[in-house]
C-alpha cells in the first residue's frame, strides 16, 4: 500500500478543493456529515472500533439503527402502524420485491403509472409475477409530464397501484400523489425522498435508494404499513420477504451498517441544520427556480427544457441546447468553474442538473451564472 | 448536528484507543486501510468529491471497479472463464439466488452438505425452488466436524453441490473441498474468503459476504464460471439473475460504491503488505495456533474446545469454560485488556475468537496471555 498516512499526517495536507457535484446519484452529501464520518472513521466515540468494524448485533449499532429510524419517523411523521426497513439492492430490487410480495398468486392486476425510465423498468419485473395493467404511459410523449387524475385508466380493483414520484432521468415530478381509490399506493420516492413533506397515510408502501438525498449507495429504505404487510404472500424467499424483514427489524441478516450510520448523520443534519422537510422543500424550490428561470428566459431559443412546466422536478432539472454542437463547450466551460456531472442520461440527452438537499445554494447560483454567461457568449 | 469539526480540528484530538476486536463480522479491518479511507473521505484524489458521492458510471469508479476485480483475480489466480460479481444482500441473499438460478425448473436435486448454522439456513431457501438432497448433516453431533469424502451420500447427479467452507458460528472448517464428482461445486466462503489460496477451478461458484476478511457489510462477492452461468435459468428477476449481473459487469443498477472501494483497499493491502494468500494462511495458522495451544493445554479441564481438532477453523476459534459460572468474569477480564466481542453465538454458547487477516499477531498474543492468566487465577 502506497498510502498509509496517519490522522496527523493526513491533516497536514491541504484538503483538495471540492467541486459542485450535480450527479443524479450517487450524489453530493452534506459537508458536515462527511467531516463527522472522517473524524470518527478510526474509532466511533466510546466504542474503540471503526463503524466499519462493529457487529450489527452490537450495542453501538443498536443505537445507530434506533436513532436512524427515529429520525426518519420524526421527519416524515410516520404513523405508528407503519414499519421502517433498511434493506439492500437499491430501488431495482424493490421493482422485484414488490410484485413478489404483493402480486404473486393474486387474482387482481397490479396497476402501473409510467412517467419515465424507472417506472418502465419496474413494470418489466412485475410482469414476472402476475397480471399488470398500465394505467397511464407517457412514453409516446417522451415522458415530459405526469398525468392528471382524470387521465388515469384504473381497473375496478388492483393489487396495488405503483408510480414514481420523481423520474430522475426525465426530471418529471408529481406535485401530489395521484388519486387511485382504495388500492394500496406504492411509490418509488428514490430521487425526491426527504426533499419535502409527504403524508405517509396516502401510501401503502414507499421506497427509496439512499444515494440521492439520504446517504451512500448500497442502502434502501422502505416505509410500509402493517396493512400492506398483512397482504404479503407467504411463499417468498426470506431475504425478499417484507414481512420477514419487518419481523427481524431489518436484521434478518447483516444490514449495510455503514449505510445506516450515514443515513443517521444525514437525517440529523436535515433536522438540525436544514430545519426539517418544509425547509428542504423551500430550498429545492429556490435552487431549481434559479435554473428554470434561465431556461425560461429565452423562449426556448437557446436552452430547451425537457419537462412541461407543471411537471418539472424540484430535484433534477433536465434541458438541452438548441444547438447540439455546443454541448462539448458547455461541459468544458462548466468544468472550468468546478461544476461537474451535468451530462444528461443517454436516453434523454442534453443536460441534467441534480440539486439535492446537500447541494448548497452557491452551487445553484454558480450554475445559473455560468448558464447565463454561456448563452451570452454564444 | 453537534459534531461538525473540520479536518484540522479533528486531527488535533488524540485518536481514541483502538481495541482488539474479535467480532465474527462485521469485523476488524486493516488500520492502514481505515487511515486511507479517512484521509480521502472528503475528496478522492483527483476527483474533487468524496467516494461516497461519485456516480457509479464515473471514470473514477470505472477505475475502482476494475482494480478491485484485478486485485481479486491476482490474489485468487481466477481463470479467464470465470466472472467476478460485486453484489448486495450478504451471503443470505445468495442462499436464495443460487437455487433461483440453478435449481428452479430442474429435474435434478441440489445436494447440500451441512456442517453448521449457515449451510442449514441455505437449505431452507433452496427447498422453495426444487428438490433438495442432504448429502451429510452434522447436526446430530452438534456440528463439531466436517465429513470425510467417504461419508457423503451423493445422488448420481445433482444440479449442484453446496457446502460452507468455514462455519463461522461453530468454528468448523474444511481443509480442502469435498470430492463430489461432476456436479458444479458451490461454496459459501464468507468467513474464510481470502484467508488462504484456493484452486478456483475446483468450484463452479464461490460467494462471500465482505464483512469478514474483505471489507464492510453491504457487499457480496461472487466468483462464477461461464459454464455455470450458462446453466442459469431465464425466468429470473433481473437483480437476482447471475447472468444479467455478469452481462452488466455488476452495474445492472447502482452497486455499493463505497464497499467496492474498501474492498479494493483491502485487497491491495493483502497483496502488498501481507504478501498474498500464502502469507495470509500462515498468519491465520500462527494466530489461531496460539489459542488452540491454550485450549489443548489442560486436557479439557478448564477450557473446552467446540470443534474436533482435524476440523478446527483457522478463522473462528470456538470454546467454552468447563465452569459456566466463570463466563461473566472471563468477558469482563478480557474487556479490561481491550479484548472485545468474544462472546459465542447463542446457538453454541461460550466464546468465539475470530482472528481474521486484519487481526494483528499482538491481538492473538494478548488473548493467549489473558486466557493463560485467567486459567491460572481460577
Amino acid at each position: 500500500m502506497t498510502l498509509t498516512l496517519d490522522r496527523q499526517t493526513a491533516a497536514q495536507q491541504a484538503p483538495e478543493r471540492r467541486v459542485f457535484n450535480f450527479s443524479p446519484g450517487p450524489a453530493v452529501l452534506p459537508l458536515p456529515v462527511l467531516q463527522e464520518i472522517q473524524r470518527d472513521l478510526l474509532t466511533l466515540p466510546g466504542v474503540g472500533s471503526s463503524v466499519l468494524e462493529i457487529s450489527h448485533r452490537s450495542t453501538a449499532f443498536d443505537g445507530i439503527l434506533a436513532e436512524a429510524e427515529a429520525n426518519l419517523r420524526e421527519l416524515l411523521a410516520i404513523p405508528a402502524d407503519y414499519r421502517v426497513l433498511f434493506l439492500q439492492g437499491g430501488a431495482s430490487l424493490q421493482f422485484s420485491m414488490i410484485p413478489i410480495n404483493l402480486l404473486r398468486g393474486q387474482n387482481l392486476p397490479a396497476s402501473y403509472i409510467l412517467t419515465g425510465s424507472w417506472g418502465s423498468k419496474a413494470v418489466v419485473e412485475a410482469l414476472r409475477e402476475g397480471q399488470v395493467h398500465v394505467a397511464w404511459d407517457g412514453k409516446a410523449d417522451n415522458f415530459v409530464r405526469v398525468p392528471k387524475d382524470g387521465e388515469l385508466d384504473l381497473p375496478p380493483a388492483s393489487a396495488y397501484v405503483h408510480y414514481t414520484s420523481n423520474e430522475t432521468i426525465q426530471g418529471v415530478q408529481f406535485r401530489r400523489p395521484p388519486a387511485v381509490g382504495d388500492a394500496p399506493l406504492v411509490c418509488d420516492v428514490s430521487s425526491d425522498f426527504l426533499s419535502g413533506p409527504v403524508d405517509v397515510r396516502d401510501f401503502g408502501l414507499l421506497y427509496a435508494c439512499a444515494q440521492k438525498n439520504a446517504g451512500p449507495s448500497g442502502l434502501t429504505v422502505v416505509v410500509v404499513s402493517d396493512e400492506v404487510l398483512e397482504r404479503c404472500g407467504d411463499d417468498v424467499h426470506s431475504m425478499l420477504s417484507f414481512r420477514r424483514q419487518a419481523e427481524k427489524g431489518s436484521r434478518l441478516n447483516t444490514p449495510n451498517v455503514f449505510g445506516v450510520y450515514v443515513f443517521l448523520l444525514v437525517t440529523r443534519w436535515l433536522r438540525d441544520e436544514v430545519g426539517g422537510l418544509e425547509a428542504a422543500a423551500a430550498g429545492a424550490e429556490a435552487k431549481t427556480g434559479l435554473i428554470y428561470d434561465v431556461l425560461d428566459g429565452d423562449g426556448g431559443e437557446f436552452y430547451v427544457p425537457h419537462a412541461e412546466p407543471a411537471s418539472r422536478s424540484r430535484m433534477n432539472v433536465t434541458f438541452r441546447l438548441r444547438r447540439g454542437d455546443l454541448e462539448k463547450a458547455f461541459v468544458a466551460g462548466a468544468a472550468d468553474r468546478d461544476l461537474v456531472a451535468l451530462k444528461g442520461h443517454r436516453s434523454v440527452g442534453g443536460f441534467r442538473a441534480s440539486l439535492y438537499n446537500a447541494m448548497p445554494m452557491e452551487g445553484a447560483e454558480r450554475l445559473r451564472d455560468f448558464m447565463l454567461a454561456f448563452r451570452a457568449s454564444h
